[in-house]
């Protein structure tokens, strides 16, 4: 099972989801819910959990300016997405 | 560094790289050259490195018919995406 939060930011929300469970099966993404977002800022994925789920995430929130997810061990989110000029894939925003 | 090898099957694309350092810094995404594939075919990507990797090569590939992750726990890939109506986001692609 999956659980959203979502953390609005001024230029920034981060949609952190939790596994209740501890674990999520691939037919849970049949009938997501995934939190809706204000498309005109970045969207961040942060949550311990497959990469599948991360990835599906990242589409879903594909219409967003720009999509990174939490890394971690960089102290930031890597941009994997984004249709703006300032912010390219491979920039790490830092959440500070 | 990351390096690619493509395996190519009768309906599926297999994209699977490698970070011959260990290791793969986000900067690298700014100069990536990922491997072109046959669009009308669905595409596995396949490899151990960070979940910010997987989800960017998801992206690239999003104009393939369908796009999933190897998760060998599952012992297949999960689809992510889709564009055809007989796979689904959640179904899981068994690799014979």
């Amino acid at each position: 099972m999956v659980e959203f939060k979502v953390i609005e930011k001024e230029k920034l929300t981060i949609v952190k989801f939790e596994l209740t469970t501890g674990v999520v099966s691939p037919e849970e993404l049949k009938k997501f819910k995934t939190p809706q977002v204000n498309l005109t800022k970045g969207v961040i994925i942060s949550g311990r959990g497959p990469i599948w789920l991360h990835s599906f995430l990242a589409h879903e929130y594909h219409p967003a300016v720009w999509v990174g997810h939490l890394d971690p061990r960089l102290n930031g989110a890597v941009i994997v997405q984004s249709h703006t000029k300032n912010i390219k894939e491979g920039d790490i925003i830092q959440l500070g």
